[in-house]
């Protein structure tokens, strides 16, 4: 190789001009303004574009009025991201909510008892020794479930009083109008009129409750699920246009993106992940994956990802996009 | 600071002798041996240690007679380890298998019509164009939805036959039986009376042909969900000792652990997963959070979790445990 | 196993009342308040709740007139972190910078020419030929390196002409001088006697144009590290209490603490980080690894590391520490 | 929308037919062999596939009889991977090496006393007490540094009595060929011929000893490091092929790319990372980033990547593609 060719390799020249943004971080001079440092992320590069992306996106859902849908796992519930996700509902932002199981516990529990803040490194044996569940940095005092119990037998005793078969979005929005807490996630979808899916309604301790209904009071109660899966394809069905925000993956994620499917794809699209998409999960899957399948519609910029932990990025999503 | 207490932070020594081993890697003189290779990752470090105690507790879960639950998402049947699962049931090593809907419906596909290697970047819009949907690197053309869509109004038509409310698991044992594939997860489960548990049976394409089959020929079938979980708990209550081989997370892991709650916590649990222990999700909690839980038992070294994605670890889990 | 045993394991109960706060996310009544959501940081758990103890390990590193060390790697200063370092800086709460090459050649080139922004995903052969470098979703047009030869040439002519072996920190200080850009981090490195450590200063296109220069003008000329690193050394040695501010890991981030440990271990340390605790990498490694050599001292709640990629969180904590 | 078109989406058909492998996993009937094993991976999906990938490109790196260039990070040498890569050397399949400076301290201190296997979880306060420094899972008891000390400074008397200012390839070839251990990275370097590059030499603990030596000794010796750059510049340009193994990112990742830029990119390329694309980083950049920069040549897949923690894989690898 000649000293030019190598130079050529080293020093390139281009003769292009980019006609996109200069990537420029946020100027930290003057009175700080919480708007302008997130603006600032598009231009910032890496995933605080993604964040800046995001906002913009769920700005146009509410300027196209989609119907929004909201999905999470149960872990948000468990996190002060409960309330965030109640006050969407509350302030009318969400039209359905998918979840799984231990949202709709850990909600009821938090509307009576709180979570506490704990450590992720804990001597488990002796949690258990001290009846103190850890999930993550939060701990849950096992007298919740005690008092639980009690709870849903009363309402469970409701429940199946008139139909003894009956679906996860009636249990959920049922349970929901017994609540008496402004921040709980299942009064407000109850009040609000949000439907609330969660078709593995069993995998929580309202299924483990639900096992001690049927031991001890009556074995023929039950939940059928095909009937809430039903409305949730005729919810997407009915919408002109829909938005969805998926914080975290798994079934709720998935849930949505099927349903949407129907309709040719859901419009405008958020996801907020911790996955890996090199494992071919469903939860790590970017958007544009679901665009091959139909189920998320391709378009310019309708949907987008964050690749972070919800807890840092959900807040400044709805305190940007919603307020 | 003296130079001298500088020195004996820089240099503190240390008059212990440590018994554990040696860290030392595979020996590549010689004929290469696989399983020496393996034995060699108990004292690599890292990842490779993990792998090691998890052949390790394998092995132990089947020394102890073990009920052995696996456990695995949809993506798992999605790659070749669909054969790996099912090689797993067909030699007699797996007691309960608990997944989504997703393996039911691409294991069915698959004794018809092979899922095709693909690639990871794709032009997204052009593969829905040529109706070829992504799941990670795999390729799956839609005409195989097409198939399936036949197959199963067929089979909707004798499952719901005599009975209108159906559980998950009966879906999964009656359509494994009219398989025809001995590397069908389903067929060998159902020919090795190892019961399916899939709690959101809806979340997948066989949830979409229950919604036409729905609306087409009969609206008032239906799959009821707390049977199974009764029968889940129970299969781990008559148990005297449990091992679980949870492959990814979500709800199939969560509904292994929970329900082994019941009878104290699970004997044997060893993880295989991409989650991040930080976002505080029941898919990336390690196997010491269940433990303060009472969902795993604490004994010595009987649980274990590797970190890794799938593909590149369960066979050499099952080639080294299993055989 | 009686019933009453399997009960115990479901709901043992717990008389313990935990003395730590409720877990409770911002409440989106009222006017929003930057402040206050960040405050709500602290009882949200998972990394919300690491970022509000950063946050608040950086306060009290100024609280106790610590010497700070900042330390990132390259992409940092390719995004618009950059801005935010100069910052940092300019407003003199820095007193080490520790970093890697890229990090110099592009804080120059930045001052002449923006990087633009770019996408994820682009077909990358084609970018080659156009000319255009791409760094995640950020492009770098070639005639910036052009530009910069030129550049670092008239540099090199006088940085070398009275003494023919020099050090990165002087490379870094009178490269810094040469510059006209408030928003430079090596200019206001420069201009607010804050020393630049970069020990692997080959490691980039400074690198490659010292090569040039080597062949073409000055073979004799030479970068010698160990001065550098006892000056390192020494600051920590001096310093009566240190904080350390690690953004992203690599020799940055060890460079930091190996020197910290000469002095009996860091006072005050965040890390933000990507990596993976379960490779054993230095990068993935988290503070309390380096407690057990010395390198970060033990003392109540002295460290603390947010799991996210930099661009989202580090302007929150420069907002909330350091305004 | 009307029932038709709906169905379009869920079902849309395709008459395409792909020539690609159909996904199938190992068979696990019959004997086990480990080579049909790995060969199955190419057909497994996600990672596996990439695995299979990795073992053809080393493959064909030995056909076209390719420089190959080996990077790693330190705590490869920590771990037992420290044998598999003196092996790949010993047997002649490695013509540069590239490394961080913990990894020459290391491998010297096995030579005498071996590393012992840890535990991930420990008391750091109380390890730090005992005089154990953790590693991850490994434990590196404090003796082995100051027998390490003496062993350097009468290193040092030799290496630096002739010439005072010499070059990180220099210190690791001479300190190789005072070792004698046959497991020795860097006595295999030494005796093969196979230089090994570590630009910042500092950044270990030889870096601490080199201070001490400066300060006790000798102030006058330097390390020098454009006479490194050069040469593995030139080892680039007279290569007529170049194949690179970069086992994790870091400094010796990017030096091998940076540096093959001068001959028009590196042709055949394997990483193997647990670094994530989304943060922009140089560990994560997976390999297509380095086409558009020309530090890797775009030709019919001759680059790949590995998402997975080395150990794991690693030794795979080398048994599949270099016995
Ligand atoms: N092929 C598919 O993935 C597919 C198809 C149709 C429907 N669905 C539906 O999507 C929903 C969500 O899927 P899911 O619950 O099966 O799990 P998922 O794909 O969401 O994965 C859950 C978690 O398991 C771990 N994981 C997944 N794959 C892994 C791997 N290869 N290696 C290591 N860890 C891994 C990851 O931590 C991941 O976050 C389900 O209801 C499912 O039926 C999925
Ligand atoms: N044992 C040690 O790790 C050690 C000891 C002394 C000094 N140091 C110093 O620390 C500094 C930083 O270390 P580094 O530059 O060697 O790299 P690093 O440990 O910081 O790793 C860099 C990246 O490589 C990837 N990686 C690391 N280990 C991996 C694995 N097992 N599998 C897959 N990918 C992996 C990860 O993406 C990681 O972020 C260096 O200067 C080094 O000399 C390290």
């Amino acid at each position: 190789m000649t000293d030019d060719e190598s130079r050529d390799h080293v020093v390139p020249g281009s003769d292009e001009a980019l006609s996109t943004d200069d990537v420029r971080g946020y100027d930290f001079r003057g009175e700080f303004d919480f708007g302008e440092l997130l603006e600032s992320y598009a231009t910032t590069g890496f995933q605080a574009t993604q964040l800046a992306e995001a906002i913009d996106i769920a700005e146009r859902m509410q300027d196209e009025d989609a119907t929004i849908y909201l999905t999470c796992t149960s872990n948000i519930i468990s996190s002060g991201l409960r309330e965030v996700v109640a006050a969407l509902i509350r302030k009318g932002y969400v039209d359905v909510l998918i979840t799984t199981s231990g949202s709709l516990t850990e909600d009821v529990i938090k509307t009576e008892k709180p979570f506490k803040m704990g450590e992720w490194d804990a001597d488990e044996a002796e949690l258990r020794e001290r009846g103190i569940n850890r999930l993550g940095n939060i701990f849950v005092p096992s007298d919740r479930y005690v008092w639980l119990e009690e709870y849903l037998y009363d309402f469970f005793d409701d429940f199946f009083a008139e139909e003894k078969v009956r679906t996860p979005t009636e249990f959920a929005r049922e349970l929901g109008e017994t609540l008496d807490d402004e921040d709980s996630v299942l009064k407000q979808a109850a009040d609000n009129d949000v439907p609330v899916y969660c078709p593995a309604l069993t995998d929580a301790e309202v299924g483990n409750f639900l096992y001690y209904y049927r031991q001890g009071y009556d074995s023929e109660v039950g939940i059928e699920i095909l009937d809430d899966y039903d409305s949730l394809i005729e919810d997407g069905l009915l919408s002109d246009t829909t938005g969805l925000i998926a914080v975290g993956g798994g079934v709720p994620k998935h849930h949505a993106i099927m349903t949407n499917l129907f309709r040719g794809g859901a419009d405008y699209v958020v996801y907020i992940s911790t996955g890996m998409e090199g494992d071919g999960s469903l939860s790590g899957a970017p958007p544009n994956e679901a665009v091959s399948w139909g189920k998320i519609k391709e378009a310019e910029k309708n949907y987008t990802q964050i690749e972070a932990e919800a807890t840092l990025v959900f807040p400044l999503l709805v305190a940007a996009a919603f307020e």
